[in-house]
């Protein structure tokens, strides 16, 4: 399965250093790593030689703060893709209900356990958005679990409050667990921001996915973390996870994370995110050739216009030309073809994403050959 | 499961920084990381906010030359756990054979996948030596899954290269696959050094699991790998692998390994642990308090003498009183008691512990309470 942010290996294919590339590709905060954890990270090398906690009683308890949940709740991992395999290894489906498109790595580990997948098809000419009344009329007793991305990934959707209890009470009535991704989360301005981390007490078939990747920019250290509805369910997840599974640079963000300087920048940012998301929206609207979708988040979903001579892989070939990564959306199961996402990066570099795209509009306008 | 190095939680317990804990109680080398290596994983920094290679071509093949083998065998993981775990749930053995005692992790990943175990007991009457004849004779068509330390953790032996071959080939007669872990593998002086690497393409029931956790003591880092005889077995490892699973730090060791300065700095440590293992050894020999069994690798294995007032528990506190944490052998499956097991460390930490044990021994003999 490819996923987005191979920059190593394109900059290697074109020949460039993988640092040269406007990498659109990887949905990552494009903003400096925080002064701070930088600092933090470093200190960390001093402890390579000592083993890692193997019971991460520390991180942990800074996960729970965070979360505003219980250190018994929490399982962290090498990565949410870590989490993702091991909780649904845990689960061991049967029959899994998932949305699409949304995030490849969940069909990745679905396969692994075996488990058969009804694809719930979220429809491009209602802007992808989740019908949750179809859904929860789908969901029976045959399934054992539901996988929902919020806000989702390519999409940018996010699910309301609303929908989300509506969707748990089903869930909970016939017998079937739900994981909730929120690996993006950060990005949601907290005006809108919806987590069930704090209520996950309340959902004993709830299981939440998170990482700190996307908001810090940080996917070269892995930090990922579930957090459970069930006791129980969380205690198995960590008796059967492999040691040591959290490097110490990744356990140093212990220390960082309740900090004043987090939270500032997560603010900064998410609402940064916003601003300039806005503007590439109503720059990228103004454009023919291209239909760009609402988004929730830091990446913006966008089909091609339809036309005999341009595709995506065209389009995908020229912009890396000019060494612009963008993330074609032809291996998302479920997504309608023409489609490609980027990620909101900073003004600078958004401009020069978006003044390429005109530059194809005007191709695409003067029907030449791009 | 408890392993031994988790200073971090015993420094918090007797209320010292677990840097002031004379630790022999992790099997890691003692001696400085390596310049080179440091100044890797600090460059390594710059790389945080990219995703490492999902495919890890270059640290495969990097590792493929340090195992004198091909890059199609390499699998790379979170640290040798990871493969341990990865590589059991893959074989899925429904019958596994597991000489004792020995590292718990395997008997912890054969639990997780529900394998029954038959555990071939290694006689503390024969130095605990694997007895090659009696496990070829008990090996059968219905094991799935032998699994071969060597040197083997705790008890420091060797197979050597004569007995290992008819084990591979009974093994491969009835049709059972072998998990050979050389984790230590460095550790052993390059005349005893028997690595079956640089042949597993022979053996296309063979799987082998290394680290670099041990050598360059570096287990806050994480970076282990499997070698497989079979081409198949290992694209399907690395196929369900979870994905971006070695960090950047750990992936920049791939810049390190096959240096000059690493393969001197493996030979001097390794000789210079086997000479200060002697010097440990020919000491408590000297002490009827104890008894050391022979080792090949940079951990040795004694036996508290039987004696009604004093036990392992209690000598473990006497110690760790004086800041000095040895490993406790009681939770080995198949080791019998009064055993506890310490790693080689420099000279003058060794002598350390030595006068420590001389003072037990004296205790003892005098018959005081310790």
């Amino acid at each position: 399965m490819e996923h987005g942010g191979n920059v190593l290996k394109i900059g290697k294919e074109i020949g460039i250093d993988p640092h040269e590339i406007l990498d659109f590709s990887a949905n990552i905060s494009p903003f400096k790593i925080p002064d701070g954890l930088i600092q933090l990270i470093t200190q960390a090398q001093k402890d390579i030689s000592i083993y890692p906690d193997p019971k991460y009683y520390e991180l942990r308890k800074a996960l729970a703060h965070y979360a505003s949940t219980e250190i018994e709740r929490i399982v962290p991992g090498n990565g949410a893709a870590q989490i993702i395999h091991d909780a649904i290894r845990l689960i061991n489906p049967v029959k899994t209900m998932l949305p699409v498109p949304t995030f490849s790595e969940y069909e990745a580990a679905l396969e692994v356990v075996g488990s058969s997948v009804v694809y719930f098809k979220m429809e491009m000419t209602n802007h992808f958005k989740l019908n949750v009344g179809k859904l929860i009329n789908q969901i029976d007793e045959t399934f054992d679990l539901l996988v929902l991305c919020n806000p989702n990934n390519p999409t940018g959707n996010l699910i309301t409050r609303k929908e989300m209890n509506e969707i748990l009470e089903k869930c909970q009535k016939v017998g079937c667990k739900v994981i909730v991704d929120e690996a993006f989360i950060e990005f949601v301005t907290a005006s809108d921001r919806l987590t069930m981390a704090s209520e996950i007490h309340k959902w004993n078939h709830l299981i939440i996915i998170r990482a700190f990747t996307k908001i810090f920019a940080i996917p070269g250290i892995r930090l990922g973390y579930g957090i459970y509805g069930c006791l129980e369910l969380s205690e198995n997840h960590r008796k059967h996870a492999v040691p040591w599974s959290v490097n110490v640079f990744a356990e140093s963000l212990r220390y960082y994370i309740n900090s004043v300087e987090a939270s500032v920048y997560i603010k900064k940012v998410s609402e940064t995110i916003k601003l300039e998301k806005e503007i590439m929206e109503e720059a990228i609207k103004k454009m023919e050739a291209f239909t760009v979708f609402p988004s929730h988040t830091n990446y913006l979903l966008i089909r091609l216009s339809d036309n005999e001579k341009y595709n995506v892989e065209r389009l995908y070939h020229w912009l890396l030309k000019r060494q612009i990564l963008i993330r074609k959306c032809n291996n998302f199961n479920g997504m309608p073809s023409r489609f490609f996402r980027v990620a909101v990066k900073k003004k600078e570099e958004n401009r020069q994403l978006i003044d390429s795209l005109l530059s194809v509009n005007n191709i695409i306008l003067n029907n030449k050959q791009c």
